[in-house]
Order: C-alpha cells, then sequence, then structure tokens
C-alpha cells in the first residue's frame, strides 16, 4: 500500500511500504478513508533531523474496518469507525476515567510499529477500546466533520472542559488555527456567552466568528493584551484556551487571565521552562491546567450533534489533496495557504 | 504601643510606635489578643535588605475591637474577632467568589501604612469585610486554634480545597511545617484516605499522623518520589499539596503526582520559572493551582469545628513568646527549634 513517511525537516514522501497485517488477536485493520495533516505535524516538519529510514506520518483518520483479530468482539468487516489519536484498552484505570492518553496499554500512532494515518492502511491495536463506531457509509458528506472527531473538535473540548467553560464564564481563545476554531465551538457548546478570539487572519477569524465568537483581537503581544482587557473592563477573562504551543502564546495567557481564572493548553508547549512564580500564576490565583486530550473520551459526546447536522466542525478543512499529493498538503498549510489540509487516500 | 518592626534581614525588634487610630469611616481599632510568626516571615528574615524605615511585621491575629469608624455596621466595642491574613470588603465581584485576596478595594497587613499583627492594636480597613466576629471570650482555651483560621489553616485548606481532595483522591502532603500540616487536617476532613506526608522532622510528622495522615516519607528528592511511588503502585497521588515553595519542593511535586493529577501550591514560590512544558506538566495532563489562601472564605465553614474541639489545629503552636521576646521567636523558627510561635502581646 501506500503511506506517508517523513524523512526529515520538510521531506514528505509517498511510498510503497508492506500492507498492515494483524499481530496482535485484539487488533484491526482499517481502510483509511480520509485523514488529514495535523497543526502538530508541522513541528517534525520544521525540525525533524535527517532520518534515513524515516517516520511514518498521520494520527487522525477515519475509515472502515477490513479484519479483525479474534478477540475483537465490538466490530466486524464493514463497520465505518473513528479512530481517537492515541490508541488506549478502554478497561484500565485512566481510560474508565476519561484519560485515555495515559491508558496504562495504549500509545500513538505512527511510532513503536504502528503506521500513520496518512496511509491506504493501518492496524489499530486494542481495536475495541480505540475505535467508535459511526452510522454512516464513507460516502457520507458528514466526512470532514467527523474527521474532527479523532483530534482537532476533541482537542478544543478538552481546552474549553479542563478550562472549566460554563455559561458564567467569559473566555479567550488564542490562536485561530484548527484547534483553536475548534475551542471557540466548545465554549460556545459548553454555554459561553462571551468568547473574544485572538488571530490575526481575517479567514480564519470570520470562521471563528461563525463557530460562536463575540469579538475578534488581531493585535498580538502587550497590544493585544491591552485589547483584551478593554473588552473585558480591565480584567481579561476567566478562562483563557491556549491553542498554540509557543511561548508568546503562553505570556499572552498570562497576560489576559482574570485573577482567579484557569489557562487550558491544548496547543503542545514547544519549551519547557516558564514563568509560574508569585508574579504570573501564584499571586493572582491562576490554575495551569491541559495536555494531550484524550479525545476517546469524548466522541461518543460530540458525535450526536455532528451527525444530525446542528454542527459542523469539519468546515476547519479548507484543501483537500488525494494521498499522492499530501507532501502539497504540508506544503500549503505551513504557508498558511491551507488552514487545514483533508486527505483523501 | 508596641510593634514588631524589621529592618533587614535576622533584625527583628520591638519598638514604640504611634497608636493606631481611625483614618476611615470603614476602619476599626482592634486590640490583639495573640499573633503568631508565619514560615513566610522567615523569608524576609532570611534576605530582607537593610532598610533605615524598617517594616511592620504580622500578618495573623486575633483580638477585640476597641473603637469602629462610623460606617461600620457589623462589629463593636468589645467583639471578639478573627482577622484574615488579608484585609477585603466583602462586596466586590472577587469578594463574593470567595477570591478575596484580589479584592478590588483589598489589600495585605504591614504595608501601605497599615500596621502588622505582631502588636498590641492594629488598625483595620474595610472592618464589615475582613473581621470575622468569633463567639468566645479572649480567655478562652480555643484562642491557639481560633488564631490558625487567621492563616494557616484556611491556607491548607485552600490547597486541599483548589487540589480538588475527596474520598476519591489520593494526597501527597509536601512540608511538615504548620501550612503542610494544616493541609493533612484539611485533606482528611474533605475525606481523603490516604494522606502521604513528605517531611523529615519527626515531632512534626507525629503531629501529621494525629491530624490524619496515613503515611511518612522522610526521604528527599529522587528517593522520596521513589517512595511515594512504592507506596502508590507506581502512579503517585492524585493530589499533591505543596506547603514549601522552594524549587526542589516543586521538583518533588512532578515527581509524586499521578497522570491527570492536580498540583495545589500554597507554599510562596521562592522562583519565577520553573518546568511546565511536555516532559512534566503538559504531557500527563496535570493541573497546577494554588495562590495566597483566600482564608477569609473559609473561616465560617471551618470555625464549628474548632469551637466544638473537634479539631485541634492550634497544636501547630508549639512554643509562645511575650510581645518583648518576639525576635527570639523568629530565631527559634528559624533554627526549627520551634514548629510555629504563638505571640501574646
Amino acid at each position: 500500500m501506500r503511506a506517508t513517511i517523513m524523512y526529515g525537516a520538510g521531506d514528505v514522501r509517498v511510498e510503497t511500504v508492506p500492507d498492515p497485517v494483524l499481530q496482535q488477536p485484539t487488533d484491526a485493520i482499517v481502510r483509511v478513508v480520509r485523514a488529514c495533516v495535523c497543526g502538530s505535524d508541522l513541528h517534525p516538519y520544521h525540525n525533524m533531523p535527517a532520518t534515513p529510514g524515516g517516520s511514518p506520518m498521520g494520527h487522525e483518520f477515519v475509515g472502515v474496518v477490513e479484519e479483525t483479530g479474534r478477540e475483537v468482539s465490538t466490530l466486524k468487516k464493514g463497520d465505518f469507525v473513528i479512530a481517537p489519536f492515541a490508541w488506549s484498552d478502554g478497561t484500565c484505570d485512566f481510560c474508565r476515567e476519561g484519560l485515555q492518553t495515559s491508558c496504562r496499554h495504549g500509545g500513538f500512532w505512527a511510532g513503536n510499529g504502528i503506521g500513520g494515518g496518512q496511509a491506504e492502511a493501518i492496524r489499530v491495536p486494542l481495536a475495541d477500546g480505540t475505535l467508535v463506531k459511526a452510522p454512516v457509509g464513507e460516502d457520507s458528506e458528514l466526512m470532514p466533520s467527523l474527521l474532527t472527531l479523532s483530534d482537532v473538535f476533541g482537542t478544543g473540548y478538552h481546552a474549553a472542559v479542563k478550562g472549566g467553560v460554563n455559561q458564567r464564564t467569559t473566555v479567550t481563545v488564542i490562536g485561530d488555527g484548527a484547534v483553536g476554531l475548534m475551542a471557540v465551538l466548545s465554549a460556545k457548546r459548553l454555554g459561553a456567552e462571551r468568547i473574544i478570539l485572538m488571530g490575526r487572519h481575517k479567514t480564519r477569524t470570520d470562521l471563528g466568528l461563525e463557530f460562536g465568537a463575540t469579538d475578534v483581537v488581531a493585535e498580538r503581544g502587550d497590544e493585544g493584551i491591552e485589547k483584551v482587557r478593554e473588552l473585558t473592563g480591565g480584567d481579561g477573562t476567566h478562562v483563557v484556551l491556549e491553542a498554540v504551543g509557543h511561548m508568546p502564546a503562553y505570556e499572552q495567557s498570562l497576560g489576559v487571565v482574570r485573577p482567579g481564572g484557569v489557562i487550558s493548553r491544548v496547543g503542545v508547549p514547544q519549551y519547557e521552562e516558564a514563568p509560574i512564580g508569585f508574579g504570573t500564576l501564584f499571586g493572582p490565583n491562576i490554575t495551569l491546567t491541559g495536555g494531550p486530550a484524550p479525545v476517546r473520551a469524548y466522541i461518543e459526546e460530540l458525535m450526536p450533534d455532528v451527525l444530525d447536522g446542528k454542527i459542523e466542525p469539519g468546515k476547519v478543512f479548507d484543501h483537500t489533496v488525494g494521498l499522492d499529493d499530501v507532501a502539497e498538503g504540508y506544503r500549503a498549510m505551513d504557508f498558511r495557504e491551507s488552514l487545514k489540509v483533508l486527505v483523501r487516500p
């Protein structure tokens, strides 16, 4: 089959690799119907050292079950499934608590002998725990929106849930990438009446307004902080959803959060040390939370509104490529010509 | 009157200063019945640059109202009162939310023209919002326990509340100082069944066991982390209450917190930058919370059990000095000869 392999920064290739086969009785083989390129795929696209063996890519996909191991009991050939970006057993204490990203037997795609989603097919470990069936055919128009349940929508939702968003909280979302826009949609879903979106790409912030943002702040740095404070009577917002991951976004979070408030991060931090002392988090009793989203915990909750067409998170996809053109998809996202690229194997 | 003034590191003096007088119609004058020395008073005792004008000291006291301004409506001469370590109006949005440390009109003792509690008397601003009446006479044996409501007990309780302690959470308390021991008592009060106290002073950890700790870990650093992990099946605890404030205590918190768990800090951080990236907080979805405790929010809640004698937080006081000997109190706490020093003006 064909699969996407990254060999180093900027070096994305689609190659013929062996077809995936069942290895464990709990495995399933899934034919990928749609995959996509994640903002976090751009980190290795910028930084990956040249790697002769390459690394499979992609951790978001929906597809059709082709084959199941003998211990798989909830899935059968032909089922349409959504895959969260981490695989998990669904039975350990962490999974039962809804923290499938810390599953005692789970892991992540595209590593340790597991392929990536930007491919024609993939072996899914712990298939019963990992995959969620969706009652649609693979020709459904809902495909892009269902695919967002694999990562971006669940990630934005995790930010909002961990941030404690509700109808009494004001919210700032930092970042107008796909996750930031999903954080807006999620904050709206959880009842927030005031959602300030910080981003400077008009087509994206326009989509953010459609998803529920009430204000857009295009300014960055101190000017952006000042603007949010102006909009909130000088106080900042109860919750800040940080969907970028770079230090300036964290600094911006500190600048716009209200005393007693919460900064919820889902942008993968590209730093390790940061200010958290008396002058930043401690003095004003700010809570810092977030992390890799256990999207598996949210798929069943979010899917009905997608199936009903009540929400259309799939609008974040503004560009579609065939698998052979996936390198062009990376390039388009990197150059910000595309918000998020759908891959059709 | 006599009051404690610090002129620099190690230089604590008791001097005659002008008696406090009403300045605002919302003020009260309180005669101090008991005060104490706080672990956080030791920070300036170690680091304060020589200051010719000196700085008044003390932010924990109970006393008797001597005089009230004309707008004070809930207090009268002779009332016995507990003062939280921040004064606050009790009416602004932050106060109503229970974050009196961020009161829009409030502030802290021993600064900006407000005296300290280690004195014979003190002017209390915004007396209606700040002070809480207690139905006792100044000769009550409950005096030490009531005094803990002024800071240490409320601070330990804040740690536990922000940490989300309940009967389903396991807890590690870092630090066997007075606040750490109060954090143990608070975790017990909130239902925690497993409370691991990290501390190496046996008389203190013995008191911790009396307050509800189930395990004591005397080891520090990696060895201490390993010990806590052994006690918790390798996982660490759901909640860590950090009651020290130095970087090694933060590092220890990172080492003993379970994925998805909470580190709640009430030790005043003596650092600004610290690790919070993928390898520490983000990857395992750890929440970092805490800050200066709005103890005013907890006094009414915690007082009944103190009045009933159901709990005896005042046991943290193991040394009493008269006001003239307060410098000796600082020295004894600094040399760890005393856990916490009560001051009797």
